[in-house]
């Protein structure tokens, strides 16, 4: 029944050569991989406006260079990137660019930060998008929580399912989305050329603006770069493009690097010159829609795109945490379990265990995971930095042909993402602390688990000198509880193998009746050894243990090996375990975890 | 470590032996057993009152009467507990008393009825308790479920720990409690024979009362005699008492009733002599302790031990669980696993099961457990009126010497017990129907458990014509899943028993990795057959099982035992137990609970 619900939930399994089919064509991964860098838009250029209101509503003008800086920054990312995915063809996510060229710490470094960066992608998207949602739907205040972990629930599902089932699904709101802001830019410039908007709503560029400081346009410049997050999932995830996958890679990064650059400065852009103040309960983006369209369909058009595609952009974290999961498990850094594809062939332990913490994480917040977005955006900037400086040290190394071009752009890549990422911690450090904290106990997480796989590869390595000594016997004991037909089968089983001794063992909770049972013993199974064991305490697991203890010390003098033969029986229906008492599996437990014994298990399986 | 903390709250385990030790003297059975009877001083009759203000003040003086039928009921009962106690002097609980005299499905319905109503008691006292600690201290208010949560969990530990122990620690406050109420009724009587009482507060005995009908009379009646709650503990009890067990058990059963006649004839008069109304904030007790004291110390005394011993009313619950379902679980209509005396050698299990159930009750009604109290008092008559019947016919068809009075004091009994719950199904049926419900639903599940048992026994029976077929031989096949020690020690161990074939099964998710690793393995084991075995869906049950199946066929016809030996590393540290995966564990359970086959579990301790 648990397999006939996992299947309508997630689809049929699929076979492992039917891979190549789950990836993914430029339109759908556009869809897929972009919907976090496209889906800042919403919220970028009103980060700008928010930290230079602090000044005066003149330096709003300031809004238009720090916009040409960011897209400057925009373009040099895409640029570095479009190197970085033919330079790795399967896969240049930061963490191994940084490990190939800076060496395993750095690598490490930029792992854990985005490993803990794309489950914040995840609290904080579906946090937005639910936020939105509620605002438009007030009758669902106080449900936010619900809501968003809903969302979490259906993306896990979603992706469980395979990433170009997901495609389809998202591919229409991303698209909705950007013909929406089309449209709203589009109408914009119209009415303004035509002379619709007066031009009196804005400051003048280069007006002296009192009060303005470098300190100010920073931060403004940092906030609105969080605006780029999300541009390195595509390098990440080049093993999913259908082939030649660098090349089909390297176009969609490219259109996504355009289309998030004109979103961006059309939207900046119109902000200025509508003259739009950042407000509490209205975003930026939708004073714009309403000045340009008034509150018409097209004005809910932009509007719920908007709402969608802040929930979507968490699935970048799907494309991305699974892979960088990969990779890192293939390392030996992480558990295994994450290298293992699921029916689907996602990578299904990577999709459920993101989809649980930001579980975790939504609820532990409230819902409120806006707090996060510093931490988020710096999580991102690290691991950016370290990515480009490990690509100037390729090109120093290698100095292929024109390397000069190629190390200037990610010089400069490098610079500016290290800069925002000092600016970070200069103007916001009471929310990017955390990110000090939790990378050293990541980091030793990691090394802690290697060094544990290593260990158990070091024992597990077949070596003439490790050879165990000969087994010469074998000295089973049973322990039993009545006579019976369990206690039978098991007796006839350890009888039909080669064992030099056998033993029945009888724990008696009192004298009388281990007297009693000793008589019943020697009338019904004469032949085979029973030694009982009286527990003052009631207890079963302490005096058998006890028991073996002795017979292993003995038999280790004569190189014979102990085994446990435990009957079982097992009833016909679950619930009819709370019936029996559960020794059997009690003893197993002890026997296993404490000793170095055999167990075996005779089960007996009841009819009624 | 586990071990430690339950040693530290619980105590060192007793030895068995030790039984007598942990009996209880006459002192602390009062206290211990009559707690819930003792409490319902403090709400009986306030209950009386609130029925009669329906009709007017007036009608108080009905309530004189009333106390007397109740106190007449209280004396049949005592009475004919008496004699159920010497009758059955190895514990005459409601469900043996019914069962040994009028069948098996009487039997189980007072059995049943009681096994909840303890668990009612436990939850109702408690909340009541909390209620008026939060009453007293406002600032715990809305913080009663975690309160109340805390006290059963307080209790049960206590419990654990062993009857005598929590004895001592109970009887404090019920003799206290008992204390403080006889110096309220003694200055009460004192103020009122000095003559610092009026004599007019309250209504002449026999004055007319407009719109009095019967069945306000038996309703009010019916309500007091929920104030006989608990009367039935001592008689369950009689095993835990100290030799010789009956007479002592007696001794406290008339304390009891003299105890608990006084203080409830006490307060009643006083509560109408002042001519006390039952106010929603204040009880009838606190208002009586007001008038009598004044808001002195004395009151507070009065008003602490009352919310003390309400909780501990829950005790009593604690008491006669345990033994009745002891009772229920030798007759095999309840697991087992009740009968089963814990370190301290009370039945642990039916303590454990008691706590849980009732903090799941009280969590599921947010602490307002009192809607439950007319369910819980029908909970009691039902088998008290099964029990009193039952000792009717024991009477009948024993006719020991002077058989009639006993015959009449248990008639009465009876006669008063049927007619108090024909009137709780008449006057309060919209708050007592769910026992309809429920007991149907108890004895199916009693009838289920027991014949599953009998089931069980008749199929673990030693037989001639059950014996199984002779093993002629056994087939080992074990999984492997890479050339490491560990499949080398099962392969070891295999070959030094007596097997006729050793297959080895490797499960390949790729074609390539299976001819790979079947090249490996004819260089490593050249003479242990390798099945590989191709996953196209990557599951590593299904094709295992498949191939099981095959085997078992072919070994059926031949008379071979088949067995899984499956290797299994078991980390150093629990943790490590994540970074693997758990194959080995599931193919046992998938083995287990589907196949008739052996299982034997060989272990890898890695020793970093």
């Amino acid at each position: 029944m648990v397999s006939a619900i996992k299947r309508f939930f997630i689809g049929r399994p699929l076979k492992s050569n039917m891979l190549g089919e789950q990836k993914l064509n430029k339109k759908k991964a556009l869809a897929i991989l972009s919907s976090d860098a496209l889906s800042s838009v919403a919220y970028g250029p009103e980060q700008i406006l928010i930290v230079l209101i602090t000044v005066s509503a003149t330096a709003f003008w300031y809004s238009i260079p720090i916009a040409c800086a960011v897209l400057v920054l925009l373009s040099v990312l895409i640029l570095s990137y479009r190197q970085i995915i033919f330079a790795y063809p399967h896969g240049g996510g930061a963490y191994i660019v940084s490990k190939e060229n800076l060496g395993i710490n750095p690598g490490l470094v930029a792992g854990g930060s985005l490993l803990v960066d794309y489950i914040l992608t995840v609290s904080v998207s579906v946090s937005a998008g639910t936020d939105a949602l509620t605002s438009a739907f007030p009758g669902l205040h106080g449900h936010n929580v619900a809501i968003a972990v809903a969302f979490v629930v259906f993306l896990t599902l979603l992706n469980l399912r395979g990433v170009t089932e997901s495609a389809s699904v998202l591919a229409y709101p991303v698209y909705l989305f950007v013909l929406a802001l089309f449209v709203l830019i589009g109408v914009g410039i119209y009415q303004i050329l035509t002379g619709a908007v007066p031009a009196d709503l804005h400051p003048q560029l280069g007006a002296p603006v009192a009060g303005i400081s470098l300190f100010i346009l920073l931060r403004a410049f940092a906030s609105g770069s969080s605006a780029l997050t999300g541009v390195e999932a595509i390098s990440n995830a080049i093993p999913n493009f259908k082939d030649p996958a660098p090349v089909n890679a390297a176009k969609t990064l490219t259109a996504m690097g355009i289309l998030l650059g004109l979103l961006f400065s059309g939207i900046v852009f119109l902000a200025y010159y509508y003259g739009i103040s950042p407000l509490a309960e209205v975003t930026v983006v939708s004073q714009i829609a309403e000045e340009t369209f008034g509150r018409n369909f097209l004005y809910f058009f932009v509007q719920g795109t908007t709402a969608l595609i802040l929930i979507l952009a968490a699935n970048t974290g799907y494309s991305a945490f699974p892979l960088l999961a990969v990779n890192l498990a293939t390392d030996k850094f992480i558990p295994r379990m994450f290298t293992v594809r699921g029916d689907r062939l996602g990578y299904s332990n990577g999709i459920l265990i993101l989809g649980l913490a930001s579980i975790l994480l939504i609820v532990a917040f409230g819902g409120h995971t806006e707090q996060l977005i510093p931490l988020y955006a710096v999580g991102v900037f690290i691991p950016f930095t370290l990515s480009q400086t490990g690509m100037m040290m390729k090109w120093i190394r290698e100095k292929p042909k024109g390397w000069e071009l190629k190390f200037a752009i990610n010089s400069a890549g490098a610079l500016i993402c290290f800069t925002v990422t000092i600016i970070f911690f200069l103007t916001k450090f009471t929310q990017v602390w955390p990110v000090l904290v939790f990378l050293p106990i990541i980091l030793y997480v990691f090394y802690r688990i290697k060094s544990h796989y290593l260990a158990v590869a070091e024992q597990l390595r077949i070596s003439d000198r490790a050879r165990a000594v000969a087994v010469e016997g074998n000295v089973m004991i049973i322990p039993v509880a009545g006579i019976t037909q369990v206690v039978q089968t098991s007796i006839d089983y350890a009888r039909s193998l080669k064992v030099d001794q056998i033993i029945a063992v009888y724990i008696a909770f009192d004298k009388e009746d281990e007297k009693k049972f000793e008589a019943k013993w020697k009338q019904w199974q004469p032949d085979v050894r029973l030694a009982t064991l009286y527990s003052p305490y009631r207890s079963v697991i302490h005096p058998l243990m006890k028991f073996i203890d002795t017979v292993e010390h003995k038999a280790n003098e004569l190189h014979y090996r102990v085994t446990v033969v435990i009957p079982q029986f097992i009833p016909k229906r679950g619930w009819q375990n709370i019936l029996h008492n559960q020794s059997g599996f009690l003893i197993r437990a002890a026997l296993l975890l404490r000793k170095n014994l055999i167990v075996i298990t005779v089960p007996f399986h009841l009819k009624k």
